[in-house]
């Protein structure tokens, strides 16, 4: 079935960053058919969508999030860390169950599917349950069971969890191994995890140069920093996603140049807990591609990939010093192109061939008004809450701001329900 | 006329943070006359507004804005700053007619009301059309006419606008002077100013302290700080507002211990033109009010001051280099009282007595769900799309998300078709 968009505005991210003004996106069952101006696709459709103000563009992607810790959006924010770990996150973890996986996890989904991400790399247990739970919500999502300490069984469990789930639904749902970081699971464990990824063909998600603590026990235990922990491990013959990354050093590049995969940065995360920023030039200027993401709602309160655009060419300006330093192009393009190419995913982009996954902001609300330049708008301006359509694969998940494909407002009650009992559990 | 309005949760953002789950709030025509819990309160009143998911809180109060440079949101973002302001701001401000004037301050008003601004301190030309403006939106303002050079005549003409419009509409139209900065008034000049303020009793709204190359400029030309330029010319004897204050030194902090007013943060501008961070601890030792603004929607691209304390919250974390840096509730404070503060306006916190300045988050959003904590969320999660109601002076201005005190369908047109006719000329 042909379905065919029209906007006021199609932004592509394609290689020559076109843009259509106005423009019509036409897509049949799964895949972008046709991206153009109206008048270059006069075919017949089954279906046609008309957003005089809208602005069409990729649907965005998150790469690094903890999705079913949604629930402690707003536990003991402005804590110490260790304290806000210790005394919160890992007792009240203890008490999760998988029921409240599943409802922190559509919780997340909900939130995402508003705010225009149409897939996200997810790290965190119970993997099954949120599989399950992403599938039915309609969205894509590479996941990730966390691994830590020496677990050999939880790797294997891991392995065959991949292999029973990816590729499901189409390949909206793949797998990942996930060894948490080089701080939680020692350098042989890494080295097995490493080994079970070029076995099964499984692509990484792992934390590292997160934190200037991590950096200093890194080279306390083995003299060396964590990427090159983990390149000596052989987790980055892989097809690796690396989270953070705010401490890479010029002597690290060497062991990313080559890599497949690459660094997606977290820039509210990373501020919000003190951490710093990440060197964006350093790395592109190495080639290694560069993603976005926000962490889970525990550390950085919103999964809205339109804040954590702003986040990232605010921290990066600051950090040049500069305004010219960072585009809000740059921004935009990591949270497509860049997460898609670590994932080695061909979303992304508005072009016939690419998954027919993409969004509709509303381009006609006061604080996206006038248009001097539409990227700079999607930037600097559009929130979350301007998104008015969300499609994946295909189908429409967010139709004029409701969800289709779960029932949101019974998700948002059982989670404060959740949250409530859980508050009352930890006293 | 006595109003009513019930909601799940009143942050009252008074002297001993009190919130009420549920809360009420009672107002009767332009003052508060309780706030608490719902049985605390049993008396009739003429209208009932109950919110069962709502969140009340002061409504915030934007402490640096050009109102009228929204027309320009989204200009050449990203260049070098003397391009943008040399290329693209300079020359098109010589185009705009007074008409571009007010709508530009009407699209403005629109958007600060959409996302729960009260009131806002506005620098910029034709004041006497934005006061019009601002008017006829119902807000609050304190506006100052923008004075550079030496331009006595336009001081004067100040000074009569100040007189004129001061204390307008039961005091929610007030004036300052507005000397622009010391790279743009000569010393003499700002003596000249500071003598008025003190004669005609008026504050006084300026940028100090902004930029590496505005220290550098005043080190070279005056051997002294822009704030000990300010100081020197008895600028800080008056009610003062300084905009950014980024470079605030330890040896600055003597000038400004005694002084009435204080420095309004503006944390997105400041890293988006690479500026930096102010030194917020370095100022609230010293006992220094700090409140918070977007400056214009020029530099800053939106006006939404939800935004803006993330903003603050995430700079000043960063800076710090620890989650505990900085809490939520200092930036819903400078957002409120600190700004109130500076500008020695009684509101920014509700309380009896107090004006009839609130407004209403949707608390029941999956991005606000569920709430560990109220103020976390309020800051971290929220959009200024999640207001529901605005309340400035007793009067609804925004109502279940529609503008009621002036046409913004009309206004937003009018903008996007004056801005169009900008491009058009500038070419």
């Amino acid at each position: 079935m042909a379905t065919k968009f029209e906007a006021e505005y199609v932004v592509t991210m394609d290689d020559e960053r076109r843009q259509y003004h106005p423009g019509v996106i036409v897509y049949d069952e799964r895949e972008i058919v046709y991206v153009g101006s109206p008048q270059g696709y006069q075919e017949p459709v089954d279906r046609e969508i008309v957003i005089p103000e809208g602005i069409i563009l990729p649907g965005l992607l998150n790469g690094h999030n903890h999705a079913a810790m949604s629930l402690m959006r707003g536990l003991a924010d402005d804590s110490p860390l260790f304290e806000w770990l210790s005394q919160y996150v890992w007792p009240l973890e203890e008490h999760l169950t998988p029921e409240d996986i599943e409802v922190g996890t559509l919780l997340a989904c909900a939130e995402m599917i508003r705010s225009g991400t149409v897939g996200f790399a997810d790290m965190y247990f119970e993997v099954d349950i949120s599989a399950k739970a992403v599938d039915m919500a309609g969205m894509r999502a590479w996941i990730a069971r966390g691994l830590d300490r020496a677990d050999t069984k939880k790797l294997e469990e891991s392995v065959e969890f991949c292999q029973a789930w990816r590729g499901h639904g189409h390949g909206r749902i793949e797998t990942m191994l996930g060894p948490h970081a080089p701080y939680t699971c020692p350098p042989e464990f890494l080295a097995q995890v490493a080994s079970a990824a070029q076995t099964y063909q499984l692509p990484i998600h792992i934390h590292l140069s997160e934190s200037r603590d991590e950096m200093r026990q890194m080279a306390e235990q083995y003299h060396k920093t964590p990427i090159q922990v983990a390149y000596d491990a052989g987790i980055l013959a892989s097809r690796t996603l690396i989270a953070h990354g705010v401490y890479i050093e010029e002597a690290d590049l060497k062991y990313l140049e080559q890599m497949e995969g690459g660094v997606v940065s977290c820039p509210i995360s990373n501020a919000k807990l003190g951490n710093g920023t990440l060197p964006y030039h350093r790395l592109r200027n190495a080639g290694v591609a560069v993603g976005l993401g926000t962490d889970g709602a525990a550390s950085t309160n919103s999964l809205d990939m339109f804040l954590e655009m702003k986040a990232m060419a605010w921290m990066q300006k600051l950090k040049e010093g500069k305004p010219e330093g960072f585009r809000a192009e740059d921004a935009l393009w990591a949270a497509t192109r860049g997460t898609a190419q670590i994932l080695g995913h061909r979303g992304g982009v508005l072009q016939p061939g690419a998954p027919a996954d993409f969004i509709v902001v509303d381009g006609r609300r006061a604080h996206m008004t006038p248009t001097w330049d539409v990227v700079a708008n999607l930037v600097y301006a559009a929130s979350g809450s301007d998104v008015r359509y969300c499609v994946v694969d295909g189908q429409i998940i967010l139709q004029e701001g409701i969800i289709t494909s779960f029932d949101e407002r019974a998700v948002l009650q059982e989670a404060a329900a959740r949250a409530q009992r859980l508050m009352e559990r930890g006293r």
